[in-house]
């Protein structure tokens, strides 16, 4: 696959409200779209999803602490003798009229996403202070953010200004009737797994803030879900497809195998 | 559109007091100019219009955090094995006679802010070290910054030395006639739908600093107007235009949709 | 050896409980293993056994403060007057099907880490910015990190969006009777001896976290039995092999000493 | 005006006290001069005077904090095939024997101001380590550097060794009829003008420390009176030129205001 | 001498301890060794013994901060119209089955020291990135790396993971008698004059961490010794060969002077 | 004067103790030198002086953050298509056998200093990398290097192993007799000012740490001296000469101006 060329598959996506529709309301009026939302509830899936169906390329760029400006825009790197522009991903899709998505968007320092601005507002411009170019944005480009409201820290918000050139949409787990059918269409595993499974997690979601960290994807069922097609034992399959991957505590570790155990049965 | 030409239409720009006077008195007195006011009250808009309706070219930059003295005045790349000078925005808006305007200024680090201290003077000279070169500023260039200081934050506050090279005019959100006539002149909607947004926006900016971090802009009434425009329906356009983007707090959003719906009607 | 071809002869390794299968079926379902365990408790060894038994080339990156993003995909190097791009060995598994393992993951850089989301996705891409490729993973793939949960601190823990895209694993030291037999595999030293030392290892690693900062590995004891068959004194070669390595403190070293001349007798 | 050739018209300078003398001393004494004064008290104009007066050449280097001692004395470009030494501003002065004034000198970092060492002192030579040049600064060679006491921090204090190799002036608000007297020279306004406004500074200065970080520059009387030669509303133009300049917060602009209506009556 | 070269007269080397054997032992166990004690207590000098008792090459590496990987691996050089690699002192040594001696270990950066580990496991092996090559270690290579545990800095410790790679031994300044065989075969001075030398030496050493950041060092007694015999006055010398080189404090110098008066006599 | 010829006149310079002969002393017995003394106190007059009596070439270099190796040791220049070796100072004074001093040493990056260990020990050797040169610093050659311990920082203070590598010499301020014998050396004044300029010096020091971050060096005594024979008026000089450039402090500057004109009388 590359770049700049529609998906020709569309990635399976099991909406949940009327997400889609805003998308499309807000790529044709050109307005930059925010998604809030926990870990692992699909949002990168549905952005994919969006890109596949309105057959634009996509520009992922997962956001920490260290990204730069020049991470997003580009930097001069040194060719043969000579210096050379090198497009960071938010520059290249503007300049190809993709999608450019930015997740989690709060790890990114605040001034590094002052550099959205100028693309978020009206004008839809990309100013390259260093080489001096600027660029307007085609149509058909759209700039998507995501971020995980409750992992947010305090010194991490997006300022106001940034927010508010965006509009917003806000995610959730799946219900577990949608989660059962999004396992079945992944893993196709049989409904009853998909159901024991849900409701681990289900159980797993009642600790987050307590013992967990954070609540259980579903991309960890997912995983489960596909050892245990592959002929793990169930239980063994959970403990290291979600158990572990959750906390690092023994003891809340045996707390949780119980929940898996009382599942599925020893 | 290319930088160094005028703007040839005029971007619509509805005036609240007398900001047009001022800035033109700034310009024909060569005096720097700084803008202050709240995210998405009009600062950007203002300096396009001023700058199409003087004939300048507009030379922004949005400030971040990054932003080196280099990125505004310039720096040394290689080119066929040599070393060659290329200007940043500044450099080039003074060349030029244009109008530099940056965006945020408070953003970019203190001492990076230093190097248009020279500008601001009387001298209006812009003395680059690295080349040795010395240039005047002609007198139809002029400077521009603004800024939000509801935002300002301790660390980042501009210098006095800096500030007080520059004359300064305040903005605040349009009076309510005047927002409608903003709305409808940009985007051209109904009259009754421009009052309602009005009144919304109204309704929540008196909740700044109690519920919400920060007062609607002007630009979300705007990004609404276009969704319910594009055939959205109005209370579903509010959510994702105005109400999530305000806030991430559930239960305050249940809150501002009360007013949204309270205003359109269920 | 060559990277690239399977190991011909395999590593020793005694597995401890299903951690064979679970790396099995991990590599055949594509899904990337995380594996958790003190210092020297043999999860480097056990990717090598893995490897070699899978017949896979490994690739291993020791994570630390100083590890850029472009030390694992690959930067442009200055060849005969002309650049040249530089796989990095994350890269190198990509292209070849290896397997490719992060030792202690916690240690690199946030921007570190955030290259291998997409990779550890059920995407499986390698988006290489800087030469614009986008590198699919073959199914042979696989994608291994590990850390220490005892010696991570909260700076570093993985984030949550980052563990949740691995399946994961649980090392802890050997038990008595196990680690006696991997010494002897290893050394083949007289049982007797090999009791002695795991005896002191036991000891020694009661005093973690309060005398010690880090428990004595295995290989500590392999090297000490090693002196000690070639002739060293017991007691010598504990104090060089064992207690020397772990502190230097000299009171907290007497200390040691007392455990070892208490096992071997004066 | 090209730097390198003498000033042919002396700009306007009001001595405040025997800053004038002080001056030429220091220059016939060879010795290098530090002025120290808040923000806009006409530092950097007492230096373009004297430079005219003297008929020297005036290098001027605003100091940022990216200013290394690169940018001081020179680098190495590459040229046409061939590696070219390219002098900065300092190195530049000592060649042609002018003046060199490093305005806001504590802006830069202490390790970069290191480099004036040997020119500050009896020997007033600029070994130029790159090249292996030693150059012997002319007579006519000046060192005058500046920076506002004010607002100094921790970081970037002078060093104390640095500071000792120095005369020093210290600048302060000129008195009143001074004052008076310099805004008619600068803008030709009506002397009752120029007392009105002196009245308004004189207010503001008492409010420093207490409601306003800084005291009111002459710079800001000098753009008042501009604004309102050119026909502007005196209050208007006090706000845009003044106020507004010196504070942020709304309810100290009102106060600033009664001062300024009070003065020119409403 | 060459390096690749047996030495082929043995530097002298008054052995302390059992260290010979235990270096004699690691080498015929191809273990690498670690290397503990203060500055100038004859680490270095040791290794060079063994080295050249054991006939083999000997390459040391003094650490510091900007020391690379390439430093130590290799890099290419450009000869007549063509690339050469050239091997670092680290590949040299495992080549031709050397001694590679890195002298303060902690000094260098972490991903320097990484470069070790699979050369410090039981695999023994080089790999080396940019040529693609890896070197098997011949049985008669070995590593040794030392450091000084007092002047370790907190955030240089070596990892636990690096040291227990290697088995430990612990060094310390030579007894007094020792230590006066050195300064007579250094310097000829007479018995009586190094008798007392060392006696001072002593005292100093004994206000380690409290009054003194670091212990006197052979080499200071090596300098006084000089003066003295160079006819200058014995206690102006221990004054500037010995007390200013330890402290700056006034007072702690004159306490050490009293030290040294008491020794010489007034 | 140019470099690598040795002085003609010898530079004024009146010795407070031992230091001629220790220098002497370490130049006969090839000892590298530190000296250790406030701001102004002459210890660059002092290796001026020693170098023109013993008939040596001069290196100086003060020594900053942006010193690299290649600044003390030397790099290639491109020149007519061909690259030319260019010594740096370090190089020229280890091949003409005279001596390299480093004014502030503390200021230089640590891996700068590094280069200077081999030329510190007793093998006087200067290694050059980039040529393949091994220089032995010939008998006539001495290293020189000074720092300020006052002000000496926390981050930037020797390592002990560098400092052990030298013999130390105190300076301190000069006795008044001296003193004022410099200053009649310098600036040929009367007696009597001299007399009187030292006692205000003495007053002034005695503040030190309490009101004053440094005292008063003997520098800023000439520098007054010379306004006072330039016919300032005595007072005005003392205050731009000395007092001005001590303290920002308006109040102190008051009260050291009390110590003045109690001294000169009003």
């Amino acid at each position: 696959m590359k770049p700049g060329t529609p998906h020709l598959d569309i990635p399976f996506y099991q909406a949940a409200g009327d997400e889609v529709e805003v998308f499309e309301h807000a790529w044709k009026n050109r307005l930059p779209l925010l998604i809030k939302g926990p870990t692992g509830c699909g949002k990168t899936r549905f952005v994919a999803h969006m890109a596949a169906r309105l057959g634009l390329p996509l520009y992922t760029v997962a956001c920490h602490d260290d990204l730069t400006a020049a991470d997003l825009v580009g930097r001069h790197l040194i060719g043969e003798g000579r210096t050379v522009w090198c497009d960071g991903p938010l520059t290249r899709a503007v300049r190809e009229g993709g999608i450019c998505y930015l997740d989690e968007v709060v790890e990114a320092r605040k001034d590094t996403t002052v550099v959205l601005h100028p693309l978020a507002d009206d004008r839809r411009i990309l100013p390259i202070d260093r080489t001096g170019e600027l660029l307007e944005a085609p149509p058909s480009f759209m700039l998507v953010v995501s971020y995980n409201p409750g992992y947010q820290n305090l010194l991490k918000g997006m300022k106001p200004s940034t927010r508010q050139r965006f509009i917003s949409v806000r995610f959730d787990f799946p219900r577990p009737e949608q989660e059962e059918a999004v396992l079945i269409g992944e893993t196709a595993c049989p409904p009853d797994l998909a159901r024991r499974l849900v409701a681990i997690a289900g159980a797993l979601r009642a600790l987050k803030d307590r013992d967990l960290e954070e609540a259980a994807s579903t991309r960890l069922l997912v995983y489960a879900s596909l050892l245990i097609k592959d002929g793990m034992d169930p239980i063994a399959a959970c403990r290291v497809g979600i158990v572990e991957s959750l906390t690092d505590d023994p003891e809340i570790a045996e707390g949780l195998m119980e929940v898996v155990s009382a599942t599925f049965g020893r």
